[in-house]
């Protein structure tokens, strides 16, 4: 487990995660890499390379446990501890992640929800409460915060961000539509940005016409 | 313009868009493509690679004409023409995205909203009416609609796609929980997982305390 993995690699984990808990849901015990290829619509052969990089969890003949492959990759995603997290920008979009309550089941829990707007102080959306920005770092003295999601306009996002790193946050979920320069800081930063995702699907529309 | 472009090429480019667009309102003329590297945290090396994918907009010791290059890119993305969006899940995540005024600038211009719960019929989001699922089939037959955008709960998910797919429009903009299966079917499809990115960053999290 010591060996550096690709980020590429990295990136299909969690849908192998998703996907082997769906195995789970429907009481699968164990699967073939050619069951798991045809589901996932990835080769075989992209499955075993991908999961090698980890040890490789499959035995020749009997396949892979789903349980178990289910267990280790949440292991390495860092799932087997709860990620508490904040959100600031308690607009439409940071309510809606507030909302969602399927992260929870991820260990990912919103334990706060911070604004600048004073019409939002003291409203709730499900049970957290909205707070104003300049309650942040009282809230952080009393609270365990692993992870800083940013919602709001882009203008604001790079003072925030600075702050909630010098607060002692040092992950950062950001949907602000602005790549984050905090690059001599200690925090890592997943991005994100919904129009670029956008003019991606407009290229592709394109693209399919000719 | 006709050769085949890689999908990381194509994932760069709105990035660059985003860039150019802040130069243009920063009144820059033209930069260099070290200037470029510099903000961009790219390598110029890399920038020039991306971009004489599509011949090259540079000249030596010029530069890059800003906005003509963030044009010429806002043609490769498809960015020239209008987009009409539909989304189908008007619950949190499916208003956030209809007061998401940005997206227009972009030209991405949501045009109805749906949902299932007889609650929300008839209510607005900004000047959007949201309908109810079963009047979609007639909304399409007097709106010209580019791209169903969906919110919905993973179970309906593939379901509806597969009706809007019916019903003639050829891009899916995904956010339920879940790939869609609609391999044989003449449609092009974005997904945005956002626990998958929740994951990732846990990942990054977990590996940055090592």
């Amino acid at each position: 487990m010591e060996k550096e993995i690709s980020q590429a690699v990295i990136r299909r984990m969690p849908r192998y995660y998703r996907y082997l808990g769906e195995l789970i849901d429907e009481g699968v015990e164990r699967i073939s890499s050619n069951e798991l290829s045809y589901r996932m619509q990835v080769t075989a052969s992209q499955i075993r390379q991908d999961l090698n990089n980890f040890g490789g969890f499959g035995q020749q003949g009997y396949g892979y446990n789903v349980k178990y492959l289910y267990d280790e990759i949440g292991k390495i995603l860092g799932l087997t501890q709860k990620h508490n997290i904040i959100v600031i920008g308690a607009g439409n979009l940071g309510q809606a992640l507030a909302n969602y309550v399927k992260f929870e089941k991820l260990g990912f829990v919103i334990i706060g929800l911070f604004d600048v707007n004073p019409a939002l102080k003291g409203t709730f959306v499900r049970d957290i409460e909205v707070r104003m920005l300049d309650e942040l770092e009282d809230f952080v003295k009393h609270h365990k915060v692993d992870i800083a999601t940013l919602t709001m306009p882009k203008e604001a996002a790079e003072s925030v961000a600075n702050k909630v790193v010098d607060l002692g946050i040092h992950a950062i979920w950001n949907f602000a539509h602005v790549d984050l320069q905090l690059l001599d800081r200690d925090v890592v930063v997943e991005n994100v940005h919904l129009s670029d995702s956008l003019m991606q699907l407009s290229y592709n529309i394109v693209k399919s016409r000719q």
